[in-house]
């Protein structure tokens, strides 16, 4: 099976938590929307009314005949298929619950940058960006990451816990500082964060240029005025 | 199976999505925390550390042997159970991505009058929740009504479908005016909702004092300055 995965070209944002899936198993998929044809065919899958289950947004993943949207939801279909999810229906829920929670916690990172609305810059809710971020570092950051430490085994790796990884990866970029001195009170957290990128495929992936690199278009920001 | 649902007893909220599931299938179950007793069972879940597979919040539900959290997931694993699910995994699917877009919905809800943060009272952030409140009137929500308003088809119910029925519940409590003003724009939404309302097991319960009414400590709430 050749996946077609479908997401704006310039930033990781949720389609890379999808990505992230694909590389470390060394599945093959195009990577539609990455070139102005793709971009194109991408915007007419969003307007088509001839889909039986349209996407409200990207990411969406073409599987032969399935179109899956919802990031948690792609990653439930491929977990199995990339044996990147355990067998048992209780071990599948777990780790669903996992991804769950995580794009709850990456909800609240995009929200640090756009409290007033997502149709507005960033530039026109500087204020109230600043305000959110203090609770977010202070108090929502902290509550994830004890989360994740709490419930952290030395499990074989699903795909939850790739996003666990990317979750490190963009926290780091967004908020250096916070993370610096936070980082050391969680140390499965960033003992799992080493081993998936350590994973071959991973790394290779990662310093390839199929990795976009974070930038201030995305879900993940690094503005220093948010990470006092 | 009698399920256990764990969830805050003084609110709607999130358990309210399994609820209806619950209470539409006739499925025997626990509102636990809705003693004083089985509050502290919750809380004394939440903090313990003898689960296999701890919540990160409520809600949470018990099945057997399996503890399960977040709302997404519990109907995932309860949809079939309750006949509420197509039986393919391409329908699964598709239910689940439907009450996935619900959930981002039910976020814009909440932080229409918590922007800045839930660690803070709404009366901390009344300017900014008007400012944020502007944006998902006028765009946030006209856009997710008319998804559903295209996607749905005279299909059978299933527990996306019920969640789809608390939004627009829940909406009409919170915007009176603004519901009043789009609601004709969207008539299979509406009819939908109807067909819910009337199912005889919900419509008792709606009736029923199990049914906790809107308040102002909810995700739905009403604040006339947010709904001008």
């Amino acid at each position: 099976m050749r996946y077609e995965l479908y997401y704006w070209p310039s930033i990781q944002g949720r389609g890379e938590f999808v990505r992230l899936a694909l590389e470390d198993a060394g599945a093959p998929y195009a990577d539609v929307a990455r070139t102005p044809a793709g971009m194109k065919a991408m915007l007419r899958l969003l307007d088509s009314t001839a889909l039986k289950t349209p996407p409200f947004a990207p990411p969406f993943l073409r599987a032969g005949e399935l179109v899956i949207a919802q990031t948690a939801n792609i990653l439930l279909y491929l977990g199995p298929r990339l044996a990147l999810a355990p067998k048992s229906e209780a071990g599948r829920l777990w780790v669903h619950q996992l991804q769950l929670t995580i794009a709850d916690w990456l909800v609240q990172v995009h929200d640090v940058h756009h409290p007033i609305g997502s149709g507005l810059y960033y530039e026109d809710q500087k204020p109230e960006a600043r305000r959110r971020a203090e609770g977010f570092r202070n108090n929502r950051l902290p509550k994830f990451l004890g989360y994740f430490e709490r419930v952290l085994k030395k499990e074989k790796v699903s795909y939850a816990h790739l996003s666990l990884f990317q979750m490190v990866e963009g926290l780091r970029y967004a908020f250096p500082n916070t993370m610096k001195s936070l980082e050391r009170r969680y140390p499965r957290v960033i003992e799992l964060h080493d081993r998936v990128a350590a994973r071959p495929r991973l790394a290779a992936y990662l310093a390839s240029k199929r990795r976009i690199p974070f930038n201030r278009q995305g879900i993940f920001r690094h503005y220093p005025e948010l990470d006092q």
